[in-house]
């Protein structure tokens, strides 16, 4: 329940392709929050008046008590299957370029949505790439430390993991690496999975010592990427490592390579702080390689996705005086 | 049909995971072939049952008309899983210790079955690595070409391509890499897949020049698979590459990664023959890819596995005089 004292002035969503989380706000900080599976998967393909409903089951009531409040939100409802494509902004972007292109769409709970766009990152000499969600992030941990906007790595573990440079307020480069996803599938669909499913009915804790062998084989050969996924077959079937061990040799020789091959991509990386920001599970794992590979992170946080659409609304105008 | 001048003197089993096939053969030569989808999938939890249905039908009636042919098989018919385990033989390892180390069987049409033992290279300071099916396809080839004996390269791609080193008649070392899988699962189930799912519907040729760049992006920065990946999704996106090409390009990726790590496991391969045994169409994007590395194949063979299985049966003394 919310103090009436702590009368909310914002509400932000965080609408992935999973998920939606509703965020009640004051002040930079959340007054009450709420999840539902409403992902944009499970909306499929009933398109507006499903995010229609979607939005008004999870905040619904806040905008009985609240009327006027106005709404923020992030993620894949801004994609061409969300509920209204904010196309991606170019880098360099920051926030108030994500508020200047940020699309309104009416909604018929009452108030209009200010949907924040995507970044994309267009090199001339690569390939593009792009996020849509984690700029909001990102937003949110610069608010949590402004002395990052100067200059910082936010990395951002996940399904899709996206490393951002930030130079002067603005996200000047991005990259993506499949990691985690590739992890998901070998797991569930590859031969790799087979001794691993088996195990995994024992339930039992991670094991740290195979996700560092993952890590340092990694860390040894870092262009051997394919041949050493088989590994986490044979070190099974030779009884070099137990079963229930696989998924963690496989986790650290996937985050190991992701590593090698995000930390070679600056030269003075070193010189900036390294911020982790996700999932606590996740980034202990993230922030266990980065030690073991001589770049510890300098800081880890949370999700920061609330504080990213409190400065977007902010950056928008749309935050009361 | 069996020309009667033809007399047959063996019946080989190239049995796998998903097919079998049965030739018949006489001087090295197949006189009649014959393939079932009774792989050790299909069989499952049938056991040996299983294993005597499918061996009586496939070659059955090729029995009755020779009641002693002898039989010899491999692949994963003889894993743990199989008809009966015949457990691997380390490298090095010559078709003479595949013989010795092979298992007989017997069966309920008849003869007894020579199951072929696998193949593990077990280096001291890395990871153990398996085949099993392989190793009687590098004795087919170097059947083929005798020459290859003293020193060659073996490559045989698919799900789990292998790279094999012959030397003075042994195979002495072996790298496994995961691509086939790799490209399967991602297509199948990861976000990459969605874009080329939706354009596979409309058939058509493979894109070649997708495929090089995939080549060449891989040949560009040899240890960012993990980040390359995402490229197959953003190309499209960006409508860089049309939808029906991504499949090209992540498989251009793919083979690419593989390749420069391959060539690089060893100083001295530009001096000995490099040899591709498979599938017509693989193999010719492997030839593609390696032409486009500046390493051209020597020679590239079809399925030589009859041959193998032939030498298998010589050296066990399984052949008529």
């Amino acid at each position: 329940m919310v103090n009436t004292m702590d009368r909310p002035v914002l509400i932000g969503l965080d609408w992935g392709t999973s998920s939606l989380r509703a965020f009640l706000m004051r002040d930079g900080a959340v007054l009450d929050t709420r999840q539902s599976p409403e992902g944009l998967q499970h909306i499929g393909t009933a398109g507006v008046p499903g995010f229609e409903r979607a939005f008004a089951a999870i905040a619904g009531d806040w905008l009985q008590s609240w009327p006027t409040l106005p709404v923020v939100a992030c993620g894949m409802v801004g994609s061409v299957q969300g509920w209204r494509e904010a196309p991606y902004v170019r880098c360099p972007a920051d926030v108030r370029a994500l508020a200047t292109n940020a699309v309104a769409v009416a909604s018929g709970s009452g108030p209009r949505i200010l949907i924040a766009p995507g970044v994309l990152f267009d090199p001339v000499d690569g390939t593009p790439d792009v996020m849509r969600g984690e700029e909001i992030q990102v937003a949110g941990a610069l608010l949590h430390e402004p002395a990052w906007s100067a200059r910082a790595r936010i990395v951002l573990p996940g399904t899709h993991s996206k490393w951002v440079d930030v130079d002067n307020g603005q996200i000047v480069r991005l990259a993506t690496h499949l990691t985690g996803e590739t992890f998901a599938v070998l797991k569930a669909h590859s031969v790799l999975g087979r001794l691993m499913r088996a195990a995994a009915d024992a339930g039992g804790d991670s094991d740290t010592a195979a996700f560092v062998r993952g890590l340092e084989t990694a860390h040894h050969s870092p262009g051997d990427l394919l041949h050493h996924l088989f590994a986490a077959r044979t070190l099974g079937l030779t009884g070099r490592l137990p079963h229930d061990a696989l998924a963690d040799y496989l986790s650290g020789l996937l985050i190991g390579h992701e590593l090698v091959s995000a930390l070679a991509r600056t030269t003075d990386a070193d010189t900036h702080p390294l911020v982790l920001v996700g999932e606590p599970a996740l980034c202990r794992r993230y922030a266990c390689a980065l030690a073991h590979f001589g770049r510890p992170a300098d800081a880890v946080l949370g999700n920061t996705a609330p504080q990213g659409l409190w400065a977007l609304a902010g950056a928008a105008g749309w935050l009361a005086a």
